[in-house]
C-alpha cells in the first residue's frame, strides 16, 4: 500500500536495525482518517472470503480492527485481553504471547462467548515481528473451532522470522500492507 | 440515550450491586455500528464546543473514541497507555490510577509530543465510576497545558461518586449517554 509506506517514511522513526516507531499515526496517537484508507484496503485484498469476525489484541490493534470493521459490513470485532478483571468472563480461552516490543511472557484471553465453531475468523494487527501473538490469536480461535480465514498486518519486519512461521510453517494466508525489509542507521528499506 | 438503555438492558447483564458487564458490544466484544451511534451522539452532545483532540485510555476507550473521532473532523485520537514499551518515548507525562474493577493502582502515561497547550481536549471513555481514570487523563492534559473541554462517558455508575468528584468538585462538563442510578440483583435502574 504505497499510501502507507510514504506514511512510515514521513511520520515514522526507525530506531537502530529494529524498531520502527508509528507512534504518531498508528499505536499511540491514531489518524482515524488514515486508519480508514487502512480499513478499505483490508477489505479489498481480502474481498474473496468469507469472514464474520475480526479478532484482534489489546491495545494497539483496537482501533485498526474497530475502524476496519466498517468495511466488512460491521461484523462483529472481537479484542483479546491481556489482563485479568472482574468484567471478563471466568469462562474464557487462554493463549500466551512472547512480546518482542515488552520483553516478556504474557497470557492473552477472550471469552467462550464471542468466538463460535461458526465463526470465519480474520485476525488483524498493527505489526507483525516474530509472529507470537498472530500464533496465539489464531490458537485461541481454534481452541473455540472457528476457522481462521486469514491475517491481516498493518506493518510486518521482514527481517523478523513471523511471516515465515506464519506463511510457511502454519500456511496461513497473511497480508501486510507493508513490509520492511531492513532497518538501518534511520533508514527504512520496503519489500517491492 | 434511549438507544443506549435499551442496549444495555438487552444485552448487559447485571451482577451484584455494582457491576454491569456490557462486553457482548462494548468493552470486549465490539459492536461497530452501534459505537457509530454513540460516536454521533457525542458529536451533537458536544457541538457547542471546540475539540481539537479526543485522549482516551487503553484498552475499553480506544475503539469508542476513535470511532468517535469520525463525527469530530477527524481529529486525532491518543490513547494513554499502562504499560512501558520500547515503542513508548522516554519523554512523557504520568498520572496514577486507581481502577475499581482490577482493584489496584496503576500508572498512565503519553509522550510529551502528542498533548499541547495549543489542544482543547475532549476526553471519551467507556465506564464512569469512582472517576479515577478521567481525573488522572485530565492532570495528564494539564502537565501539558492543554484545556479539558468535556468528558464524554457511555455509561456513568450514578451511585458511585465520580459523577460528583468531576463535576462539583473539579467543575468539569461530563456527559454520560446513560447514568445507572442501581443495580439490584439484576435489575438496572437508568436515572431519568
Amino acid at each position: 500500500m504505497e499510501a502507507l509506506k510514504k506514511k512510515i517514511l514521513s511520520d515514522g522513526t526507525a530506531i537502530g536495525t529494529e524498531i520502527v516507531k508509528v507512534d504518531s499515526s498508528l499505536n499511540h496517537q491514531i489518524d482515524v482518517a488514515f486508519l480508514n484508507e487502512i480499513g478499505k484496503e483490508f477489505a479489498r485484498i481480502f474481498s474473496d472470503i468469507e469472514v464474520t469476525k475480526i479478532i484482534t489484541i489489546e491495545a494497539s490493534g483496537i482501533a485498526i480492527a474497530a475502524i476496519a470493521a466498517q468495511y466488512f459490513n460491521n461484523i462483529p470485532v472481537v479484542f483479546a485481553k491481556k489482563t485479568e478483571s472482574r468484567n471478563l468472563d471466568p469462562d474464557k480461552y487462554h493463549s500466551e504471547v512472547y512480546s518482542f516490543t515488552k520483553q516478556k511472557t504474557y497470557p492473552i484471553m477472550v471469552s467462550k462467548k464471542y468466538i463460535s465453531s461458526e465463526d470465519k475468523i480474520l485476525i488483524i494487527d498493527d505489526f507483525l515481528a516474530n509472529g507470537k501473538a498472530a500464533l496465539a490469536l489464531k490458537n485461541l480461535c481454534e481452541q473455540a473451532g472457528a476457522s481462521v480465514q486469514g491475517i491481516g498486518i498493518v506493518i510486518e519486519k521482514g527481517f523478523q522470522k513471523g511471516g515465515r512461521l506464519l506463511r510457511e510453517e502454519n500456511h496461513i494466508r497473511v497480508e501486510s500492507l507493508a513490509i520492511i525489509d531492513s532497518i538501518d542507521d534511520g533508514k527504512i528499506t520496503f519489500r517491492d
